[in-house]
């Protein structure tokens, strides 16, 4: 049994508890948190809620700390800190600072003899793969990416940031002539607003200018300025009953050519529709907690990827059944 | 550079010396083949076409060996035979045998030092490693994989084993509506006739009875009897214009759920949309040639298959260059 510890309890610390308990060869130790363990109820019977400070005292009992820190804030330093103690996994996601949070981890990791995996989930993580793969394969050829219909979190908490803006819950949808050329394989160059338009359903507070808050949003610099942005006003009640879910997903596709002179045309499309963004992505993070402990066992320490993990170490299947019902 | 050489000189090894040449690292370093080296042009200038038998000469020479074999009569054999001298790779697509070839395949690498990868391309291969993957993040699912449209090799060639055909082109086709259920999330249970067709064009002998070449292909057993099949009659001129090319594609879907009471649906997709099938199974041979030779200098000796290949190997970029722009 894989021993797993949880830090953090939001949306996918849950969907780590969820994803652990549909792999009959892990099992959750415990779940810490900074916020006051009384008042945090999980869902596991039996399993500790601990304050953060605690965990420390925690280490012969957990084989791998899944760490549900924010990127912004929390994991940049609660990753290294980890590493130092357990071995790790985060879901960091802000894709220009990887490689100096990989350097970070690397060395904390490596010190203490510990292996740590960092940016799991599905972008970072099974995208970035997709776009390995097929760019290992296809060397002549053109990536795309394109993210929804979903629930942008980041934008929906910017909106949420605007005088008057009770709540916002923000999509993110691919424009269908686009995703049909690129699939069409005619490797158009798309601008930004021509791959994606944003749709936000914003509560306003009452007696709120909704005037002001629509300029807000559709001339806010990186997150709306450069798409098509459709701002619609709801109720509170709307928004309860309409957008409770985090549902998203999306497409990398890689659009390439092979033959002596380029005459085949070949498409690689890798494609996510999910219900629930934060439970994928736990159970990438937890797929990866199984690989984590292979790596370990055969001597792997320090920082890694999705890139590094070899297929095999993520399946509990053996290889002789990898290879009779999966090959 | 990696120096390639390559057993064989139909469509896949065409394909391969094809990809070889979008592959700056790479090298191709000689053709071997069974047919008489003078009656093979190839496209590449300068290298040489020589007898297989010649081939053992060849060792200090070629640091990968492609063998483009097939899989009933040649790989079984020929594959051993080459890894007690080579790092070689295959393309081995019999699924009921991969168990007894990895066997074989492994004592010969293992023995000799060398490494050797079996059952490369998209299925086995690409398609494998997306079941592995998805099987491994969402573990209470179910698999589907659907195939076409495109041409099937086997079953054009079982079609011009019947008495009377001149030459025949099989397409594989899904079911469109088996797809969409699919897709949907609906994890429906389905036939082998509900999920795919299958269309035969046909050019028929002078004289040939028809209605009996017609009765033969749609009562053939494994091939034909499950599906519902369409024969239609063309002239030779008509599949050398319309049916030249060789198409394929197809798509692996888990269908997923997660969440404390397996309340939320994901689905997980990999399509590919292929011009040339020996082209791109070539592309995926070219590129594990490279991930040979990195795994082969850290000391690994013996059989693998893409399950075993961190994705990192594939690429010709370094660490760095793959958290910058690929992560």
């Amino acid at each position: 049994m894989i021993k797993i510890g949880i830090v953090g309890y939001g949306n996918l610390a849950k969907g780590v508890e969820c994803a652990i308990r549909q792999n009959p060869d892990m099992t959750l130790a415990a779940v810490f948190t900074r916020r006051d363990p009384a008042g945090v109820q999980i869902q596991t019977p039996g399993v500790s809620v601990l304050p953060l400070e605690k965990a420390m005292e925690w280490k012969e009992q957990i084989d791998v700390m899944i760490l549900c820190g924010g990127s912004a804030k929390d994991l940049p330093e609660m990753t290294p800190a980890f590493a130092s103690q357990f071995n790790v996994i985060d879901s960091f996601d802000t894709h220009a600072n990887i490689p100096a949070h990989f350097t970070n981890v690397d060395a904390a990791a490596k010190e203490s003899g510990h292996i740590a995996f960092i940016s799991l989930g599905w972008d970072p993580g099974l995208f970035s793969v997709n776009r390995l793969y097929a760019s290992a394969i296809l060397p002549q050829g053109k990536d795309y990416t394109f993210w929804g219909k979903g629930v942008s979190q980041g934008h929906s908490d910017a909106v949420r940031r605007i005088p008057g803006v009770a709540d916002c819950r923000q999509y993110t949808i691919p424009v269908p002539e686009a995703l049909d050329r690129v699939r069409r394989g005619e490797s158009p160059d798309l601008t930004t607003r021509e791959k994606h338009t944003r749709y936000c359903y914003v509560v306003a507070e009452e007696g709120a200018d909704k005037a002001a808050i629509e300029a807000a949003i559709k001339t806010m610099p990186n997150y709306f300025a450069d798409y098509d942005t459709t701002v619609e006003f709801i109720t509170a009640e709307e928004m309860q009953r309409d957008h409770a879910g985090l549902p998203h997903g999306g497409s990398v596709i890689r659009s390439g050519i092979t033959g002596w002179n380029g005459e085949s045309h070949q498409t690689i499309e890798y494609k996510l529709t999910l219900d629930s963004n934060p439970q994928f992505t736990a159970s990438v993070l937890v797929a990866c907690a199984r690989a984590a402990m292979k790596m370990k066992a055969r001597g792997n320490t320090g920082c890694y990827t999705i890139f590094d993990v070899a297929p095999a170490d993520l399946s509990p299947m053996s290889r002789e059944e990898q290879l009779a019902h999966l090959l």
